[in-house]
């Protein structure tokens, strides 16, 4: 038997977190559980911390050495970042300048910080390794090719719950409407992010940061079943596509288990190697078909710039470069809790990032130049929300 | 600039020949032929080895020799053995036994004597690179990946041109109906296989040899766009594809540039590396889209057993092993060539192939034990389809 990878996990009571448990539960002969830590639900993360023996738990509000402790001291073969927003970025720095591999489910640190995380990891030899589905689904495809080999990489979207939606429908959506995802169970932020498709945007940066393609080389294409989840395309006219049922413990137990491969979760695996029999309808339902379908459908269409503004803004963000990706990501976030708390319609989200990332300077390219960005864009959001409430009740 | 790849071909004026020149004649800095050898059209045979500067052309009525010196004294860094039937067999084994690599589009070669073939190529460090699509598909997929990783592998399947027809209507089918394939166009023996879907029966045979599973873990999926060539399903639940335009070049290219990739023949790249803008409409096409059209759509469907009797005596002949394939790939052809001269119905191919199968006996799992096990099948499989023609005139 081998060693069983030591894993430390930011953010354990949330939805990430609380998958990534189920799959070391899962697979105990493989991981040991080395540090916790939770910004919320104490219970659970005490609970959590006793089940799986780790040494190191600690609450956010304890402050950034329980963090530091957690990420660095426990000694983790491997750091799992799902904590939201920026709390755990010096944590997670700290963790990669030391040469600890990081599965990352943090969506600010990559898209805010990813350029310099990525350096870092480049001077440890850190490994960086997708949580997203999307993002795994692109390092997967991209094993064993040469660099030089690839000539752009498509990431699929959903669509969204507005994928069908007219624009004028769109404009007054109200949050429950937004809140009704067709096929993953995620987070209020992050099912807002995908009826806005600015899920897709911060999805173009972080590509762009961990895979290093510019931005004109990483394509979105709709495809409802969310099956395949994205695309490799290479030089030579052929194209890499990985799927899998949209089942977020898949793309976590890839990241965790990297380079090997785990059996799923809560079923036995499609067969065994050692020559058990997969019927052609087993297949099917790899393949996405519900339970005794014999017939499976993908659609693939190109997304609609008019209906999602936000996507058109990401990439204006990632070319820009520096600090503004922070911008957008924390003027997302204002503006979806405004959305969310009734305050601005459906239709000013895409208008107050705008307006926030042509009010907020450019800052430095350092991790306190991110932070100053993050809060002064944050700032410049509330005050944009604050108008367009004022102008809207008039 | 890397040294040039000196290329061999057996086959040079058929259908896989002339493309793979084609891919040759497009990349002069990658490539050099330095042999040539066809069977028929001596005049092009000639014009090709002018063309291209090989000092070695044949044809196969020249005798055996004349194939040994194209594949081996010609001192090829890669074979492509593209020949129909066993006429080469000698030949592609003396270049594997040297440690040559051999880009294998001969079915016969797998089918009878893959399992020989393999063995020798893992004694002398020979590469065996896949030329059909779908199993390059596959070779592209498990690239990176490790052996324990594989749960199971699916070829693809465009069902051929009477994937909507009856069993009825099949039975008496004429030839020109059979020869309407759908989406690939290819020579008179191989689209009458897709017809009957002989093509993915012989295609599992290829598979099982080249990648080493068994029958029961390689399954066959109905795809009619032909945009997916294969899946690759791994034990963690996640499925790799690899998808490309109906074109043979590029499975020939990919195997005679492995493990480096090419640029396309006839079309740009879809963008370069260095940055120049790809639209989503550029990548629906390359993921099978017609020009102009913005939604695409794949479908996938488990194949028919009923209809489709010969995918089963594959599989049947795979799990015999030994020399049964080789009857099986002999048997065929003398029922397809019977099909086509109109001297058994389309019905019955598959009969003469079950009974030809009943009838010869088992022989020696040896080179010679292969071409006897073809010659006896032919003779069996001959006297078959005159019994059927006369039960049928009475």
């Amino acid at each position: 038997m081998t060693e069983r990878k030591r894993v430390a996990i930011l953010g354990s009571t949330g939805s990430i977190g609380t998958q990534a448990l189920d799959v070391i539960a899962a697979h105990p002969e493989r991981f040991e559980v080395v540090g916790l830590a939770a910004g919320r639900k104490e219970d659970l993360l005490r609970e959590q911390a006793r089940r799986f023996g780790a040494h190191v738990a600690t609450t956010i509000a304890d402050g950034p050495e329980g963090l530091l402790r957690v990420a660095v001291s426990s000694e983790p073969d491997i750091l799992l970042a799902a904590t939201d927003g920026s709390v755990a970025f010096e944590a997670v720095f700290a963790a990669v300048e030391r040469g600890t591999d990081v599965a990352v489910a943090n969506k600010e640190l990559i898209v805010a910080a990813g350029a310099l995380l990525v350096e870092s990891a480049q001077r440890s030899g850190a490994k960086l390794l997708p949580v997203d589905s999307e993002h795994s689904a692109i390092f997967q495809c991209l094993i064993g090719e040469e660099r030089e080999s690839i000539a752009a990489i498509v990431l699929t979207a959903s669509g969204g719950p507005f994928w069908r939606k007219s624009r004028e429908a769109m404009e007054h959506a109200d949050v429950e409407a937004a809140l009704a995802h067709p096929t993953w169970r995620m987070g209020t932020k992050n099912t807002i992010d995908s009826a806005t498709m600015m899920n897709k945007g911060l999805e173009v940066i972080e590509a762009s940061r961990l895979f290093g393609f510019p931005g004109e080389l990483i394509r979105i294409v709709v495809h409802p079943q969310s099956i395949a989840h994205g695309f490799v395309l290479f030089t030579d006219g052929s194209v890499k596509s990985q799927l899998a049922a949209p089942d977020m413990r898949l793309p976590i137990g890839y990241a965790l288990a990297y380079p090997n491969r785990l059996s799923p979760v809560g079923r036995p695996p499609p067969a065994e190697p050692t020559g058990s029999p997969l019927s052609e309808d087993d297949v099917l339902q790899i393949l996405g078909a519900k339970q005794g379908e014999v017939a499976l459908r993908y659609d693939f269409e190109a997304p609609d710039p008019l209906r999602f503004p936000c996507v058109a803004l990401a990439y204006e963000a990632l070319a820009a470069g520096g600090t503004v990706p922070a911008v957008l990501s924390a003027a997302n976030e204002v503006a979806v809790d405004a959305f969310v708390e009734g305050r601005i319609a459906f239709g000013k989200i895409s208008e107050v990032i705008e307006r926030t990332m042509e009010r907020t300077r450019l800052g430095e390219a350092s991790l306190d130049g991110v932070r100053l960005a993050d809060r002064e864009a944050r700032i410049n959001a509330q005050a944009i929300v604050k108008g367009t409430q004022r102008s809207s009740n008039h």
